[in-house]
């Protein structure tokens, strides 16, 4: 169910996946977030994304880690959206590098809270989309949620979303003839859940704390 | 910031702890649980909280596992209830065997939802509470969020409460003279959010979707 | 490869299933173990295995938590044992609350160590055997592996030992008309690795430190 | 207890550092590596090290991936060692990328075993040492535990070693006056079991399999 007249959302997606998009081979983390914005999209949402890779995003944990770093413009698109998509594909079981590295990178939001103690992610919604031909799905979504919500996202109810294969197997979500049924039903609830939760915190933000509220 | 004239609302606690509340030696879970309910107090809510060892919760994946199963009372309590602290201490660097267990009855949740596909945990505010006298805390956090998002429900930013000690050190919550600072703050910010957050979804519940509109 | 005359070693596995020994529905976790028995018998190791469910284990994390504690006996099966094998079935991505009140147990052994600081579990092998009918397998070795080390034990190479669906779907190891052929495969290496480190370990126990030898 | 005339062995430590060694900042990283390459001194271990940062490793999966990638001559350095020492920060609660990219690209070895099934890594023996200013030590030795076993790489007996602060505080290993001393003696230890397997697994290798023994 949509709002009558949705207030339009944005989201932004970061792609984690270990190659450039000049990369011959096909992204599977791309398609499912291709598939994520078609859910979206029905509900006012707009997406765009960027893949980590293809801009040189420097180690560290500030915001701006000094010249050449491609963190401070990818940055600038996931403070200007509403909705924040964290897509990767799994290696050994884990987040990918570059999803690591935007996670550090997003660190930094827990020194930039404002008078009200609320961090730059503080009343965006995120959701973690995870690819990979082989198990791993739940422990990338249990990384993820943490870090972000140490980063002061907030998490929809049925906010993961994953394909992977049975054990040992090398098929790849792009591999697939059509999204799996219970696949493609995760993204339409998640894609419900969430711009409803965005809409809802847009329409009244968290209202933060201030120090002298800080009494237990 | 409190709501003008706020909606009351209710958060039901289990505190995992290994110890039955029969126990001389006093539970840190206990003591954060309230702690954190006075954070709560002035934002509306009222808190009530059970021991889950106190009752004879069955192993098993239903939510009821027939005779002299503790869960079913357990479970109506978290229905009834807008928010759900899901507290526990750390032991081996994961949440507890009590936690766990409660994680197994309510992945139930997952077979249950209505004919919009909402689970039943769907627009109640979890936030998982975490005590440790060393290490482990982010980990426990990781895999309740992401076990407790599968089941339905949302995670506010800064979601995560915690107290965990020097590394190898035995030093316990309940030891300490103070809520050291930075926990008291985490716990106001915390509970300001879970607050907002719980009253935006009480108010404007998700709508989940129907079979048709599954279609990407 | 077997040694020439291998010295007889001996396996003890604990079955972490939610389901009694009594259950009408099959454990996949039990046919793993016994696949895993199969494959280890060529090695000169012979099994046995314990449902953790058949055995009233009392909560807590000494090793004798008093009357009526089923732990001491499975836990002295462990301390005769060359070689333990923790098989757990997956719930919420996790290992079973079983599983986790077997390491909870196991924690006593932190407190048990002898004058040159060896805990009980020190030169036994460890191997971990996951089943579930979706994701979630690494991320039950990783937090048992982890737990295992603290408490002393060795892990082999390719130690891990899995078999998961497809995303989503819900057959189950014992669905399966045979073993699938790179599981199989994972199989009979641990087996060798298990074998042989555990043989290298009895032969030549890890020799401790003692006090003074601390100084670094 | 060292052996009488110990076989020399080699340990190679990567440091997981995000901070470069042209850095200003000391690295406590670097420190708990050398601190650990003191207590593996007297079992016959030398120990060299290099920062990850410092050289250029190229994102992927293969052992090389091309033109002025840095991995390479890192690679080789894990190669010709008895004793791997994966060393890192805590970052948002996991390893970190650096760390993480380490382990993609021994994900290589899965594809690399010789005709028995051995791994690269199958006969090395893999330590973690994990630092951080608060939390999260146990999560990063079983994701990297998880990993390394996957890869072929054995672990001792109380192979994780870490020191982290109280919750959310900020000081820092290299800040401490001393080494505290139950993270000393647990290096000792570490050092003891480590330089004792790496000696068994050297003097007699894993065996492997060949295909026909895959038979269960």
């Amino acid at each position: 169910m949509h709002d009558d007249q949705p207030q339009p959302l944005t989201a932004f997606a970061l792609n984690c996946s270990l190659k450039a998009s000049t990369s011959d081979t096909p992204s599977s983390t791309e398609k499912m977030i291709d598939d994520l914005f078609r859910a979206l999209k029905p509900h006012g949402v707009s997406g765009s994304a960027e893949r980590v890779i293809d801009h040189p995003v420097k180690p560290g944990v500030m915001s701006d880690m000094g010249r050449d770093d491609g963190w401070p413009s990818l940055r600038a698109r996931i403070i200007e959206a509403d909705i924040f998509i964290l897509a990767t594909p799994i290696w050994l079981g884990h987040p990918s590098s570059p999803a690591q590295r935007v996670l550090e990178r997003l660190d930094a939001f827990l020194g930039e809270a404002d008078d009200r103690q609320r961090m730059p992610g503080l009343g965006k919604v995120a959701l973690v989309a995870v690819v990979g031909n082989e198990d791993g799905a739940h422990a990338v979504h249990a990384a993820c949620f943490q870090a972000l919500s140490d980063c002061g996202f907030s998490i929809p109810g049925n906010g993961g979303l994953y394909w992977v294969g049975e054990a040992m197997q090398s098929r790849n979500y792009v591999d697939l003839d059509d999204i799996p049924e219970p696949v493609a039903q995760s993204m339409t609830l998640a894609a419900s859940n969430t711009a409803h939760l965005a809409r809802r915190l847009k329409a009244r933000p968290y209202p933060g704390v201030v120090a002298q509220e800080g009494k237990i």
